[in-house]
């Protein structure tokens, strides 16, 4: 099983890239033999991994010659889109973190804990949902499994690491105007209510994606769902208030045995003790923490829930790390 | 009609009570007969107003013996709770800020825009909504007029300035652990769901002040909302994602129309030239900011807002300043 893979990391001296080999390290997956790629402009960069020094190598078309069993791409949407499929043709299996591949039909979008039977259909690449799509399918999974969900309608709370080392600087120089590297406005003392672009129905992309990939996650393509997201003076770590309408009655004790039972869940909901899910607590962790679980009186089986995951990891490198151990095992 | 009327303002030196203040200044309310208190620590202060130097004196049982037309209060609830009578029964009218009196049932509960009719009900006491309220009630106003609202999903991003200075210094200071001075958790780089105390249904006060408030301003007593309230890392001006449904069907181009010729909203919505409202472009006005106005395609007739306005502001020293106004006119 301790196969001894050839293993890319595509994008490895970036945010993302740099927690997937930190997840690589804290989950001991020293026996794979790894090659770290990246851009043109950060090639030759030293990266300590695994007490050795990699020297970062400059992507290319031939890379994948070198018969590469599985590849994490997290260097963006037009790498991804230039090599992942270079790299299947060549019988290298792709985890793909970007969202250029997440809706086609024929690639899997997975979740370890929801769908894990999807990794098995893929034909090249799997796709890494949207970190704030990961974090809400893990309680709605739970609940769905049982009570059917109906409805869903999600306002974000997201943090400024999910738009890349700019957006996490824009955060901490207070910057504004011109100096802003990464956000149209300045997100120090501000919410801004636009994530991705915006899209010719009022939407942004973000909220796209997440109406989307939740629905070809639980495999329910014509669930209703609404979504607004939006960034917050946050450096990492995204919260979501999350509205469920069910088709089934049930109890809300019941609900938070269902979510604490759920693999990568950690329900923290004690009220009198102001326990509740927070960015300072999920910062570094690979779970998903739920709290605030009342009942929507408003609608006939309604929920109300509050959910937070560190989005560079949960949301991204781990999720991608969990699909690289899945392949392995099978 | 410029009576020269004598006007009490209890907790001048607090942060909504120097608002008040600064709003009096600005609409020109010169003419009237001010008395500036405040509680025991603080008597003695002097402060600058209308370009004379006021010296606020102790509020104390026989303060309002000297024959007060109007009084506005912003000391907190004990405070109201205790004076508030006592004025009232010396033929002082009060526009009351805390929430001690808000759902009594001869009490109006007042947003100018949108029930002035209701200010000549009162028996003495007038209550200023709960701040994340008075916003959201403007733009549901002017929508539930035409198409009827028929439930509410409120998630709110709120600001420290809400929790008063010692708020505002916890996210200054990035105070942590005992250095905390309002907040259960650090601020700084976190968003807390937990906004006033918890009540044994799992929500929080903040979440049924809300809910009762919309309703009774609304003069909708059984409408279905649910909310989930949430402080953010942002000084000041509230931002909330709003999901309604209505009765009935709706041009959304007729929506935008409704809202821009409501009284006290300014519609902002401008995707493709990144207009939408922020805090910053919120603090120190008094209108309320409206955008993402979109329809949701997850249900019949619904549709989704980003409201945000100035929580000091409109959401407390104006409003109370704009139900003084028509007071006098009255």
């Amino acid at each position: 099983m301790n196969k001894n893979y050839k293993v890319a990391i595509i994008g490895a001296t970036g945010l993302v890239g740099r927690t997937v080999l930190k997840v690589l390290e804290e989950r001991n997956l020293s026996y794979l033999n790894y090659t770290l790629f990246c851009s043109n402009k950060s090639a030759g960069t030293k990266i300590k991994f695994f007490d050795t020094t990699y020297i970062v190598c400059e992507l290319n078309e031939n890379s994948f010659d070198e018969g590469f069993d599985f590849a994490i791409f997290c260097a963006g949407g037009s790498t991804s889109e230039k090599y992942a499929p270079i790299a299947a043709s060549k019988g290298c299996i792709v985890v793909d973190n970007s969202s250029i591949f997440r809706m086609e039909p024929e690639v899997p979008l997975v979740v370890p804990e929801v769908n894990p039977e999807d990794i098995s259909k893929n034909k090249g690449i799997i796709a890494n949902p949207n970190c704030s799509t990961i974090q809400a399918v893990l309680p709605l999974k739970a609940i769905d499994d049982k009570y059917h969900i109906k409805r869903i309608v999600y306002s974000t709370y997201q943090a400024v690491s999910g738009a890349g080392r700019f957006g996490i600087e824009d955060l901490e120089n207070k910057s504004v105007g011109k100096n802003l590297k990464k956000f149209p406005h300045s997100i120090y003392n501000n919410c801004i209510p636009h994530i991705d672009i915006f899209m010719p129905d009022g939407y942004t992309k973000e909220e796209h994606k997440m109406i989307d990939e939740t629905r070809k996650i639980l495999n329910k393509p014509n669930l209703p769902i609404t979504a607004t997201t939006v960034r917050v003076p946050v450096v990492n770590c995204h919260g979501e208030s999350i509205n469920v309408e069910l088709e089934e009655d049930f109890d809300i004790y019941d609900i938070k045995i269902l979510l604490q039972n759920f693999p990568g869940i950690i329900v923290v909901d004690d009220p009198d003790k102001n326990y509740y899910p927070l960015a300072s607590q999920a910062d570094g962790n690979d779970e998903v923490f739920v709290g605030r679980i009342r009942r929507d009186f408003s609608v006939k089986y309604g929920l109300n829930l509050w959910v937070v995951a560190d989005n560079l990891r949960k949301g991204a490198a781990t999720n991608a790390v969990q699909i690289l151990e899945k392949l392995i095992e099978n």
